[in-house]
């Protein structure tokens, strides 16, 4: 046994179940259940989905027709272009829930070849605990990465938290890979167990509160083997803020800055909610410089944006169920100084809607597009084709204190530099409803919707919000709509449902949301 | 001053604010806001708005071009058939927030004639005491109806609390209806505070757990005046249930039943939250005859199938934030037995997720329409018409532990008698998303759609739920919908969006949903 194995584990126990990524093959088989660890991909196994990936590409027998080794596979949030997309290369995931980003998966969903649920990342967790998605049988194989292994048996997670909890309690077996190559998180960590109702209140009333424990304690009869892992992979990497995103961030301080005026708001805000993209990245670094001290964040991800603040002491504290770093080396070098400043917890945590709420939680999410009336479109391009998921954006949306979205109001296409209009009369496909939605912020401007009824809505968003080469085009289909359905007293929220999509379906013919006549 | 008055008010001070109805028209000015008690119509205010509709009739001042007093009203729930809806036909409401059930408010609202915001039930109350919907100005002038006034100037509510507290608290003037024709309600209410964030967590973990107190405290100073009422409105009453709904109810405990035995649910279930209409009232007196004991309910509404649930010992206990009856015999002459089963609480508590999620709420609501995929239209008919508004549903379905809706397969028009399928390719308006939805149950069967993929579902709505004349034609249609995006690598959720409304524009035109071809 490596020596810088032995030194991680401090479980004399798991000592006889060490062995190599190869020898944990014999534990997978056609049609089981796969749990992972990790989150975006932080903190996900590597050298065991490393090994079962090259067996199948070795022995060739995952043929399309008749695959030898194609499995249920349960991660937290997406696993990403590593081994979540090998796998799926090589024809090994029949099924995937409630997330994923890897290109070949991503098409084998989209043609029918893989299923999907895409599910809303705190209630997807609590419903996998209570048997809902496995009819009540245990996840065949979980794979959890850890970075140290305690006396009692107990492990440190790395960089996330994601699911590993509650998918190490419905794990019938379990192999940890243990990860010398990083430092060991301890103290990182917020590990909450999993629960039947009625739960107990989550005593968090600020976003340093712990409740949990700094390990996780697992069940070790079912612990079948231990392998070491050196690998890392980055995190997500976010494409750094252009003009129109830095236009956004600008309108949406703009905003809170006025919010804080009017006494709605103090001066450290309230926790901050960001997505993933560019212009969450701008919002942060816009954050960077504004006038709020001491903002704290409560969020599904830290990412690299957030580094500096903790630096320059504008960020205090954040809350989150993952780390996702493009590169990893700021953080470990400073990691005493970053790791008292984060904590991690299970998603089921981080997004959960009592603490959102209850912090009031300022939430900041990208949609595919959002209509006149401010319903928003998060997952389906064209209405039909699968991005990522709806992830936790649905989580901060609905319980978040300030319901804030933001997008460009326009992008290109192969013909048209503003081809693609993401203010549309109707959203091709609805994840986050009217009923949600507070602000919608493009670089043109920012819509306040607080109290509005829809067809107000429908004019500010025009007004505020959309390209200015669709804002005609937008409220002719407006005064069209109101004269036709509320001439026969049917026009609270207006549509002219023959013609609602015919933005999407010229879109499709000609590619381009131009239209030359309704 | 009447003796009946002096009874209920022993708070002295308040002696000198009591004057008739009439003498409180003076405090109300065009364009002001207006906040009402009550919830369903119970506990709303009645002798004021009387009288102020009196007096916009006897002086005819509120022509349609010129009104003199048209109001902002803001009350929790449906204020209903009686004053709400005589306030909408004499051009009294301008705006209303976030629920109505009146006949002429809707037909000025589905006319553009009058403004309204549809807002879940819990948030709507916690933004309005934010200041987001009068720009952080108080409301001109709020009434409550209260059963008895205390010592200490606060105030015993009556069978409901909706958002009582929240208006007082952001009120500039208070008038109180003192109702001395019911029983005082002293002991029946949880009455908890508004809040900003951070909030403290709701240490409630069982339906019957209390945290707050019997009355409710306002500032005195803001009391203008106190009028005795007499009157009393019966609550909703509710379709009585019919053989399809039965069919439904009968569904619904086979399924529970085999939760049960699945362990997934404890024999007396989990606490039970029912929508409002014939299919709810039939599942409630199904539980009746059910093999589950000790029921209990935390829900948004009481009705009238569940006094015979006490009754029989069936039900053990509820919380929620109204009583609505449709005659109050009944309850008042066992007023002792009933009021110690109940707890009427704040709608920001009976609705809030943090409760629903940890209690663990078994959610079961009515949709005007369900899509094949499990995205739901609670409000609209015809996706631009608004019936009553979102209400409760969102906050129930997003957070309850298991998330049913049920409705009949589909209802007659005109022409023909299943003119219109409740299930469709595309709900024409979406209140609630995919990623909500557990189960969809209609007369003809129960769909269980945990876990599963959008086609999985598709396959297994039609089969289970939609009604046998619409099958076929739902099957071709989401054949026709796989074929043409899965070929494009583009079909994780298929629709072809030029034809996805063609049921609805030809219901429009030929009164039925039966097409004669794609």
């Amino acid at each position: 046994m490596a020596s810088s194995l032995k030194q991680r584990c401090k479980y004399a126990p798991f000592f006889n179940k060490v062995c190599s990524p190869q020898d944990t093959i014999k534990f997978f088989s056609n049609g089981c259940s796969v749990g992972w660890s990790g989150f975006t991909p932080v903190g996900d196994p590597k050298v065991v989905p490393i090994a079962l990936a090259e067996y199948v590409e070795k022995n060739n027998i995952n043929k399309e027709n008749n695959p030898e080794l194609k499995m249920k596979l349960f991660v937290g949030g997406s696993a990403g272009p590593y081994n979540e997309d090998r796998w799926a290369k090589n024809n090994m995931i029949s099924y995937r829930s409630p997330y994923q980003n890897a290109d070949s998966l991503k098409k084998q969903i989209n043609s029918g070849k893989a299923a999907f649920q895409d599910k809303h990342v705190s209630t997807f967790i609590q419903d996998v605990s209570w048997g809902y998605y496995t009819n009540n049988l245990p996840l065949d194989v979980v794979i959890i990465e850890a970075t140290e292994i305690l006396e009692d048996g107990s492990l440190i997670l790395g960089g996330s938290v994601g699911s590993s909890v509650e998918f190490a309690h419905m794990a019938k077996k379990i192999i940890i890979e243990l990860n010398t190559a990083t430092p060991s998180f301890k103290g990182c960590h917020d590990i909450v167990d999993t629960w039947k109702p009625p739960g107990s209140p989550l005593n968090i009333t600020r976003v340093s509160d712990r409740i949990g424990s700094l390990s996780m304690k697992i069940d070790p009869s079912k612990v079948v083997a231990v392998v070491e892992s050196q690998l890392q992979f980055p995190g997500r990497s976010v494409a750094s803020a252009n003009e129109d995103s830095k236009k956004i961030a600008s309108h949406l301080i703009d905003f809170l800055t006025n919010e804080v005026k009017q006494g709605r708001l103090p001066e450290s805000l309230y926790p901050l909610q960001s997505g993933v993209g560019n212009i969450a990245n701008a919002t942060i670094e816009g954050l960077q410089n504004s006038p709020f001290p001491n903002l704290e964040v409560f969020t599904e991800v830290v990412q690299d944006a957030m580094l500096p603040m903790f630096d320059s002491g504008k960020l205090k504290f954040s809350s989150s169920t993952a780390l996702s770093l493009s590169s990893w080396d700021q953080f470990y070098n400073n990691f005493d100084f970053y790791s008292k400043k984060i904590i991690l917890r299970p998603q089921q945590i981080s997004n959960a809607p009592e603490l959102i709420r209850r912090l009031g939680v300022i939430a900041m999410n990208t949609p595919v597009e959002a209509d006149i009336y401010g319903h928003a479109n998060s997952t389906h391009s064209g209405g039909t084709k699968i991005i990522n998921g709806i992830g936790g954006s649905g989580d901060f949306l609905r319980n978040g204190y300030l319901s804030i979205m933001h997008c460009f109001s326009a992008r290109k296409t192969k013909v048209d530099p503003y081809g693609i209009s993401c203010i549309v009369p109707m959203a091709s496909h609805i994840d986050h409803t009217e009923h949600d939605l507070d602000v919608l912020v493009t670089e043109n401007g920012l819509a306040d919707l607080r109290g509005l009824s829809p067809v107000d809505r429908a004019r500010l968003i025009i007004d505020k919000c959309a390209h200015p080469t669709y804002k005609d085009q937008l409220t002719e289909y407006l005064n069209m709509s109101i004269k036709e359905t509320q001439s026969r007293a049917a026009g609270h929220e207006p549509q002219i449902l023959s013609k609602v999509f015919k933005m999407h379906t010229n879109l499709l013919e000609n590619q381009t949301m131009h239209l030359k006549s309704w």
